[in-house]
C-alpha cells in the first residue's frame, strides 16, 4: 500500500522562483544589476500566487575555506542588503540555507541516485580548484586537493531547487551546466521512484553584465583586488564620487557606445542606462553625452548612480543597526523555508520509503 | 568575538557509544550474536552515564535500489526486533537515522574538508559495484554506474558518529576502514575549525562469526538465497527445528570442535555455545557430545536454540500487533536522538560560521 501524494500536473501548481545568492558580504554593481535587481522586479511582475523564494546559500560558501566570523557577519551583510533593495520578507521567503537542513536531507537522497561521471566532468569543481577543464580525478594530486564538498556541490545546487519544488530559476550563462544538472536529478530520482519532482526551467534574463571600473574587459567581481574596480551598493556618494571619477576609460575625444572598442566608456554608459530616470539606453545615453568631455560624463553618470542608490544605501544603514529586526526577520524566513521544504520532503520520504 | 563551546576534556565526558544496524528486516543468528547480542549487553557492562546510542541506519539503505514498501515494513522490523532482543528504549536511544536531519547536515559539513582522493580508494563502494579492488574511478563504466551516494556513503557514516560525540563505537573487522575513515574526518575538521568534534575509539568485540548452515565456509547472510541458510531470530520453533536438522555437516562419525576440517559441525557447536545455558564452549560441548550420533545432536542444539530465542520470538510477535506502541516508541527515540545531535549541530555550526 503506496500512502503517496500525487503531483498536481504543472499546470495547476502556481509558479515557483528559487535562486540563491552565496553570502560574499554586501552585493556590488555587478550583483544588483545582474541579478538582484531582476528579484526584485520579480516581485511586481509575478502573480501573487507565485512563491518567490530566495536563499543565502551559506552551506556552498563553505565548500571553500571560510574564516568563521568574517562567514557569520557576511550573511549578516547579505540579508540586509536584501531588504535594502526592497526584496518584502513578507512576499518572499529569504533565509539562510543552513537553517533549513531539509536541503542536506534532500542533497543524500539525490546522490543516491546521481552519477559520479556525470558530476566528475561538471567544469566548476575544476575551475575553482585552476585545474585544466581537460583535468579528471584520475590525476593523484587533483584526488588529494579535491574535497568532496566541491566535488558533489551541484547535488545540493538542486536540492536547493527541488526542495522548494522551483518550476523556475533566473540563471546567469555560468549556471546553465548547473540547472542542467538539477534536471538531471529529477529524472534520475523520477525514474527510481515515481513521478515526484518538479523539472524546473530556466528565466533567462536580459543579460547585462557590469564590469570592472579599473579593467573593464573583466566582470565586476568580489575577487578583484582592487576594491576601485567595483561599486558596492551601500558604498558612500564620496566613495561612489571617486570611483566612477578615476574608472579606466580611453583617449577617444567625445563618448561613444561600443563596447568592443570603448570598454570602458560603454561600461559606463550601461551602468548610467540602468539608473538613468528617463530610462534611456546606453546608446541614446551616449548621443545625448557624445561631445561631453569625460570629467563631465563621468559626474553624470556618478549622480545618476548616486540617486539611484541612495534609498539602498539609507535603508541598509537603518537594518544593519537594528540586530533584533534582523533576528526577527531571519528566523521568519526560516520557518517559511522550513514549511516549503517539508511539504517536498514528506513526498520524497514516503516515496523512497523513508 | 567567537561564540564557542569549549569541548571538555575527554576524561570528563561520559562515554556514548554509537552503533548502527541497516533496516533490511528481522535479524539472523549471525547479526545476533555478532552485534547485536553485544548492544544488550552494553545495558548491563556500561556505568549508567555511558549513552548507548543504535541508529536504524535507512539513509545508507538507500545507496543501493529500494522497493520503499519493502524498505519500510524491513525498519519497522528491525525496530521491533530490537526491543524485543531486550533493549531498553529508555535506557538507550533508538531511533531511524532518516528522523534526524542533522546527520545529513554534518556529512555535507564534513563532506567540504573530505578528499575525494581518500574515498576513491576505499573498498566497499568498489565490492558493492562487484569491482575489483583495484578499480579506479578513471574507467569511463565505473563512473556511470556509480553513484555518488554509494561513493560518499563512509562519510555519512562518519556524521552518523561524530554527530552524537560518540567516543566508543562496537566495529567488526569489515567496518575498520571506516571508522579510521570517520578519524580522518575529525582531524580534518578539527583542523579547519579547532578541536570541536570526538575522535572515536573502536570496541572490538570477542569476534563470534556465526557461519551459513547450508555453506558453513560462508558467513551466515541475509544476501544468501537460500532460506535455510540461515536462523532469523523471530523463526518459529518447527522452522528451527527443521533447519537445524537439514544443516550441513560431514560423515566424519562423531562430534568435535575443529572449524577447518570440520565447519559444519562446528558452526553448530558455535550456536550451542551461545544459548547453553551451562555456559559450556564450543571445545566443552564437543567432549560432552562427543560420540552423540549427528540427529541426537542436532536435536541438542536446536533445543538450546529454541529456549534461547523463545522470549524474542513471543516479544517480536507482541510488539508486531502493537503499531501504536511502535509508533511512539519510534518518537521517543527520534526526539531523544534530534536532541543528541542538536548539542553537536551548535557547536559545529557556531565553530564553522553557519
Amino acid at each position: 500500500m503506496q500512502r503517496l501524494t500525487v503531483a498536481k500536473p504543472s499546470s495547476l501548481r502556481p509558479r515557483v522562483v528559487f535562486s540563491g545568492i552565496q553570502p560574499t558580504g554586501v552585493p556590488h554593481l555587478g550583483n544588483y544589476v545582474g541579478a538582484l535587481r531582476q528579484w526584485v522586479n520579480l516581485q511586481r511582475d509575478e502573480q501573487p500566487s507565485t512563491k518567490l523564494i530566495y536563499s543565502i546559500v551559506d552551506l556552498h560558501a563553505i565548500t571553500v575555506p571560510q574564516k568563521p566570523e568574517t562567514l557569520r557577519q557576511r550573511k549578516r551583510e547579505v540579508l540586509a542588503a536584501l531588504l535594502a533593495i526592497g526584496l518584502d520578507p513578507e512576499r518572499c521567503t529569504i533565509f539562510y540555507q543552513s537553517s533549513v537542513p531539509a536541503h542536506s536531507e534532500l542533497m543524500w537522497i539525490l546522490a543516491c541516485t546521481a552519477s559520479v561521471g556525470y558530476l566528475s566532468r561538471m567544469t566548476q569543481w575544476k575551475s575553482k580548484l585552476s585545474l585544466a577543464s581537460s583535468s579528471t580525478l584520475e590525476n593523484k594530486s587533483v584526488g588529494s586537493r579535491l574535497k568532496l564538498g566541491l566535488f558533489s556541490y551541484p547535488v545540493l545546487q538542486a536540492a536547493d531547487i527541488l526542495v522548494h519544488r522551483a518550476t523556475h530559476v533566473p540563471v546567469g550563462h555560468d549556471q546553465q551546466q548547473h540547472l542542467e544538472f538539477a534536471r538531471e536529478c529529477v529524472t534520475n530520482f523520477n525514474h527510481a521512484y515515481g513521478n515526484h519532482l518538479v523539472h524546473p526551467e530556466t528565466i533567462v534574463s536580459p543579460a547585462q553584465r557590469i564590469m570592472s571600473l579599473t579593467e573593464p574587459t573583466s566582470k565586476m567581481s568580489k575577487s578583484h583586488e582592487a576594491q576601485r574596480s567595483r561599486i558596492l551598493i551601500t558604498d558612500s556618494p564620496q566613495d561612489i564620487r571617486s570611483k566612477i571619477a578615476t574608472a579606466l576609460t580611453d583617449s577617444t575625444p567625445g563618448i561613444s557606445y561600443d563596447p568592443a572598442t570603448r570598454p570602458g566608456i560603454s561600461n559606463l554608459l550601461e551602468i548610467f542606462s540602468v539608473f538613468d530616470t528617463e530610462g534611456r539606453n546606453p546608446a541614446q545615453l551616449a548621443q545625448a553625452y557624445a561631445d561631453a568631455s569625460p570629467k563631465i560624463f563621468k559626474e553624470a553618470v556618478a549622480d545618476a548612480l548616486l540617486t539611484g542608490l541612495q534609498g539602498i544605501r539609507d535603508r541598509y544603514l537603518d537594518l544593519s543597526a537594528n540586530d533584533s529586526y534582523l533576528d526577527k526577520i531571519e528566523q521568519h524566513g526560516a520557518r517559511k523555508a522550513q514549511e516549503s521544504a517539508k511539504e517536498t520532503m514528506d513526498i520524497v520520504k514516503t516515496a523512497v520509503g523513508l
